[in-house]
């Protein structure tokens, strides 16, 4: 068990106090420091990753020995390269794994040799549609190797010549690593937080995930909440196999969760659904997209796209949700050379990470009340909770529109429209029948969760509210 | 029991014999008789406005005690008032309640003394944005006083002057006042309408509201009916509060109920949604509105409102509609001097008692028939309901938009389009399953309830259909 | 039993050698050879047309004597005609039978004899709107006679001559006749395939569908199929209806069906939804007119219609859909002698007998499957199913308006797009729970069924499959 229990299962679950700066600052440095690293499936690179992370939030390292049958897969040989390159005869290196490591496919076999132009070519991969681009080009499961280069370059080899092919690297046994860290609960529930560390110098598609989940980790170690947490950063597939398979039953229980990947592009943010398309992970997501006001692209449930197709399948049917910024798949530098520290910003991971904040937050305080007073609105007055003039309180039914705007709240919260307090005290009590959670009454009135939150705790120590049982806190 | 059961419960029920324009005459008598009178939570104004009332329709009148505890809540006082009025040191009466009710807020203490202006001007109301209008204030649970007056007027007001301030009222032990009439039914389900009686001389919020519950009551006196019928009329909030607490395990029992408010005005007509949004309430109010083609605002449910609130609340749930014509908050006299006889008209408010009419036409309509023919279409023609010669016979369906033309309905029914006779004998076999009501085949079908009724009613005398049993009459 | 089982419960069930151009040869010839024939509900036309069907499809006719009690009903006497016309007192006639057969009104008693104009008057239809068409029509009930004419020539009648009537037809016991074959199946579903033979030479209601209807039986008479099939030919309304009552029980077990109607029109195909509105058959129809992206009109249920009223009757409850081109009703020479054998097309014809195969054979492949690896996505690579280079591979994904167009269908499916074979592979694992039918996969994943159901007998082959049992073959 990783995470330290330093703090008291009871307190108010809030990310208010955080300084956004600093945690954009501490995000541009780990995006210089880990870039450069190749990481792959397995190796090194993938070792050193989650070293230099958990330097910031504490997790477990565990290795997986290739050979170990996870279900219908196989933890394959651990791939570790020392150097690669294309040389002409006369030794200049005209592709070098050193400048690039996108530059050798992922998982090519070693090699030492000399190739005519015409075996070269059929180990070559470049994008004509992106000539100036090296593209990222696996061979995992297929014992081969493979260089790629930009197009361009690709058009300057001689076509007559010969070539010298050097691969120094081993494919043997060794251990797929992952890392892990559990945060237990109170509330008998439990959500996954996984990403994937399997991707070589591309910034968005995944280094990005990498960061925000570490980060997230952090931040939910250091303050009291209602769920488990189960933090995993697994190689993509193989990985999420493997997990599973050492798993089985405690992830059989798992209520849902999210994969945090490409995160801090320049465009849109996006919002691929569950499976089931209506599960409270949509509904969190979709209402902290609404509470901010983003135009977001919405993106249903498909079938490609990361690990959620092992967490969803039958047998585990976790219900999956991304939120992306430049989502896999849709910008045009996806899986190139162009997808480096230029194209994304540690700014976009930061409001990336507000909004899986505001996600978990929202899971957190989506309580359930019950009325201590049942028959009718109580009587707020004598409580001083209520304006002390009568006959124009109903105002801020005039225009809705401007009612909603009182205050706005701390935390990537710059648009988010609170409503008046007394619309509030009286949507909680209202609902608060002992099995409707905020979320729903959030999702009714059109007011904010945290606001609900906040006016129903208030309402709880007045003694108008209590908690339904199991509710933890 | 305040209704005379005079009509047997058999016969058809149906309100096409009324004349409107007697009724409207008589909506306007009322208004001006009504309109002067001084009402609030309790007191003299209320019981008037009661008695008069009751020489309309007849209902009973009850007293609730000063001090009896309802809930969370507890009856005030009640407030009396002969005179008050701000006057310069002359003698000159600035602001006299003998010329509007409104001038004072309602539940204020008894006064008289000196006061600077300074002092004054803390228990003055004006709105700036309205001028000319004295709006409508309350302090009922917030022991002060308060004069409202237009701004044009404050702002004449001498700043260094003193004034003498009289409030010749009473605030002390007497009674809650309200009105009460149960229609017993024969289907085991009874309904609510429940309207509020607490406003001083604003015409559209709610003496129309009072008037129409009172002719409503009236006309569902004089004819037969299948469900039971509880109207109350009651002062806002805790009035309905008292009521609730006063028949706790009866109130449990409503199926659902109708608030008629602000029904008079020049705008569009209104329909505020129950808080389930999906009732048989919204689905017959619904109905109507289609019915009748009527262009109207769409309100959800909202926590602000009237007293659905209360009836509404987690221990009795009972899901209310309303239907208004320039609903509360939503026009710009709302709780002023503006909302006066000159803004509203008796024939608004005749059209709105039509809409609420024709509303429980469809709930008392909503009969289940099951087929004595299930297992095919019956032969019409050997029962002479059906064209001599085919071939053409369908062409009603060729233009739908023609078809549904024939004839109109003659209560408020000048929009009613009525389908062919042969369609609604085919729609009504068709869903004579024993457990469809009429209400469903009228939003399948497009076709009308009340011929849809009508027609069923006809099937029945020709031995093809029976009422499903426990459906009354 | 009138199918042969000469083919074995095993095999693939697909249409996808049909030669279409030879059958819309035999559908024109078809259509030559009965357009002329006087049909009705009863009698030799009836038979005619059967016995000259039977030798395309194999199928029993059966009689029922007229007189049965059916339901409500009575089967009606039987009619037949030598001869009908109306001749000036010189003999000439004027309008003759035996030129149009519409010329007489369906089921009109013998008559000889001479008639003033006026009482003459009383017997002629003719269509002011369409002055040049024989109108349709019966008097199927109503014992009684008439003639259709075109209203130009009714114009030129002397108003003040007399004339003289024959009518040398029977209508005595007799029978009325009707086609059935069943197909049994071995999924213990079994849908119906009704249509009507009443209509004398009328082209596109209803001689298009009676061919439609025997192509279609012929066709599943020659290839294995899961579920049984009834077809059955009947007079309407009449001819289902003593169906109905003489085969009571084995009606209340079907599942669904299709009639086959007004099929081979000039204008666009439509589609009128069963009385449930979502079942399997209206998923099954939409989802083919989607594949083959056919603007199409939507047509909700409707009381008026062909034989649905009766099977859908509440003691039966058969939800039926309707393909059509040029759908009875809406064309402006339905029921006239202008729909005739220049109005249609076997073209057309068998444009929509393809659109009922492919609703069949979405009905046949909506077979439910069982991951044996539900625990993840399986290791294709290993069996050879993955391009054997990542990284790019989900490329599809990128530009998915491309990746649909891979390659076509080949029956009636120049325009089905398939996706990627990478992308059916996973959504079929993926949902292979054992509960969810290809149906709803292509539903939620907008790949084809064809293809679907063609990955998952491979998967299967690979053993990654399995069908989930009682799903036949």
């Amino acid at each position: 068990m990783c995470a330290e229990d330093r703090l008291p299962n009871g307190g108010e679950f809030t990310f208010r106090e955080l300084v956004w700066e600093r945690l954009e600052q501490e995000a541009d440095l780990l995006l210089r420091d880990l870039f450069p690293i190749c990481r792959s499936l397995t190796g090194e690179g993938v070792r050193q990753t989650l070293r230099q992370l958990k330097a910031v939030a504490n997790f477990e390292m565990h290795e997986v020995p290739s050979g170990t049958k996870c279900f219908d897969w196989v933890v394959p040989d651990e791939w570790n390269v020392r150097d690669a390159f294309i040389a002409d005869l006369t030794g200049e290196r005209l592709v070098d794994f050193r400048r690039s490591n996108l530059h050798l496919a992922s998982y090519s076999v070693p090699f030492d040799g000399v190739v005519s132009f015409e075996e070269l070519d059929t180990h070559l991969h470049s994008l004509p549609a992106l000539p100036e681009a090296i593209p990222y080009r696996t061979t995992y499961y297929n014992r081969d190797w493979g260089f790629c280069l930009a197009h361009r370059q690709r058009e300057t080899l001689d076509r007559n010549a010969d070539y010298r092919v050097v691969i120094d690297a081993t494919l043997q046994p060794g251990g797929l690593t992952y890392g892990e860290c559990l945060l237990p609960g109170t509330s008998g529930e439990e959500y996954l937080v996984s990403s994937y560390c399997c991707h070589p110098s591309l910034a968005n598609d995944n280094l990005s995930g990498v960061i925000l989940w570490t980060l997230l980790l952090r931040e939910l170690q250091s303050r009291p909440h209602r769920h488990a947490y189960r933090f995993i950063l697994v190689p993509e597939t193989i990985g999420a196999i493997a997990y599973l398979s050492l798993h089985t039953e405690e992830m059989r229980r798992v209520s849902g969760g999210l994969i945090p990947t490409t995160v801090a592009g320049p465009g849109k943010f996006g919002f691929k659904r569950t499976y089931l398309g209506d599960h409270r992970i949509d509904r969190v997501i979709e209402l902290t997209l609404r509470e901010q006001r983003l135009d977001y692209v919405a993106y249903p449930f498909d079938i490609n796209g990361s690990d959620e197709t092992q967490y969803s399948a039958p047998f585990f049917r976790i219900p999956i949700g991304t939120i992306s910024k430049d989502k896999y798949y849709e910008y045009p530098f996806y899986h190139t050379s162009l997808d480096n520290l230029e194209f994304i910003s540690a700014g976009g991971l930061i409001d990336s990470l507000k909004l899986y904040m505001l996600t978990i937050e929202k899971l957190e305080l989506d309580v359930q009340y019950e009325s201590q007073n049942p028959y009718s609105e109580p009587m707020l007055g004598k409580r001083g909770l209520y304006p002390p003039t009568g006959g124009s309180i109903k105002q801020s039914a005039v225009d809705p529109s401007k009612s909603h705007h009182d205050r706005t709240y701390s935390i990537g919260g710059d648009n988010v429209a609170y409503g008046s307090e007394l619309d509030a005290i009286r949507w909680v009590m209202f609902t608060a029948d002992g099995s409707t959670g905020l979320l729903e009454v959030a999702e009714t009135s059109g007011l904010p969760v945290r606001q609900l939150y906040d006016t129903a705790e208030n309402l709880r120590r007045h003694g108008l509210l209590q908690r339904t049982a199991g509710q933890g806190r």
